[in-house]
């Protein structure tokens, strides 16, 4: 497996162990990971650091020159809010681990140009079914849904 | 003045006392504040916390139910990260200080069906002018722009 990919999903797990929300993301640049993070809304009561956010804060402040020379895995389709972040910063490439258990804005990202590769990976999509099964109030909560 | 434009105006100004920059938000719920924020890219090292989304993040968890019937009031029109978390959470209305200095994803909230008023206040205008003025390259990177 793209040893990338391998990181966000280990994030992700991180964030189970934790208790919280299993998903993953890590920012790659020059071929190294420049910020690795995973969902926090339960470990920090966070609204607004989903695994992607949680990367990219993790990454820390950088020029526009660095994203967008970048690449973002995270482990599940990217919501709304992140697909915004990466087309506030630019970053050109985006892989993403699955899109079956949750359907983001995919179609914005290409539509502004972003590379999106979607690996559909049995470990992202049985990981998300597993924790949705279990949490369906909490994942309902963490994309906006009653 | 609008009492929640203003209280996003003073946490702008809060945000620019301590040498951030003078974007603010407050988020409403049944005609109270639920949650304020300013920038804090250059207080907290953050590129996820822009006034919108630390305004969120200061309201707490809350289920779709509060974000549905709230009302996000935003010195600045909301960048697409921004936008993304209106979206994300389904907040309906949205209420712009200005859109002169920067124009936010004003049009895909549109199409999205949310309410977007802009109030091009001189207040608001005359702080990020100054601010973008005296400070480009710190504005760029909140932007990400080279």
């Amino acid at each position: 497996m793209d040893p990338f990919l391998q990181a966000a999903i280990e994030e992700a797990q991180t964030g189970l162990r934790e208790g919280g929300i299993p998903i993953g993301s890590v920012l790659i640049y020059q071929g190294k990971i420049l910020g690795r993070g995973h969902n926090k809304r339960v470990q920090q009561k966070s609204v607004t650091l989903h695994g992607e956010m949680d990367a990219l804060e993790n990454a820390g402040r950088e020029p526009a020159s660095v994203y967008r020379e970048s690449i973002l895995y995270t482990t599940l389709s990217p919501c709304p809010m992140c697909s915004g972040a990466i087309l506030l910063y630019g970053i050109p490439k985006v892989i993403i681990g699955e899109n079956q258990t949750f359907m983001g804005s995919e179609q914005l990202l290409r539509e502004h140009g972003v590379e999106v590769i979607v690996e559909n990976d049995p470990t992202c999509i049985q990981m998300m079914e597993e924790f949705i099964a279990k949490n369906p109030a909490l994942w309902n909560e963490d994309i906006g849904e009653p």
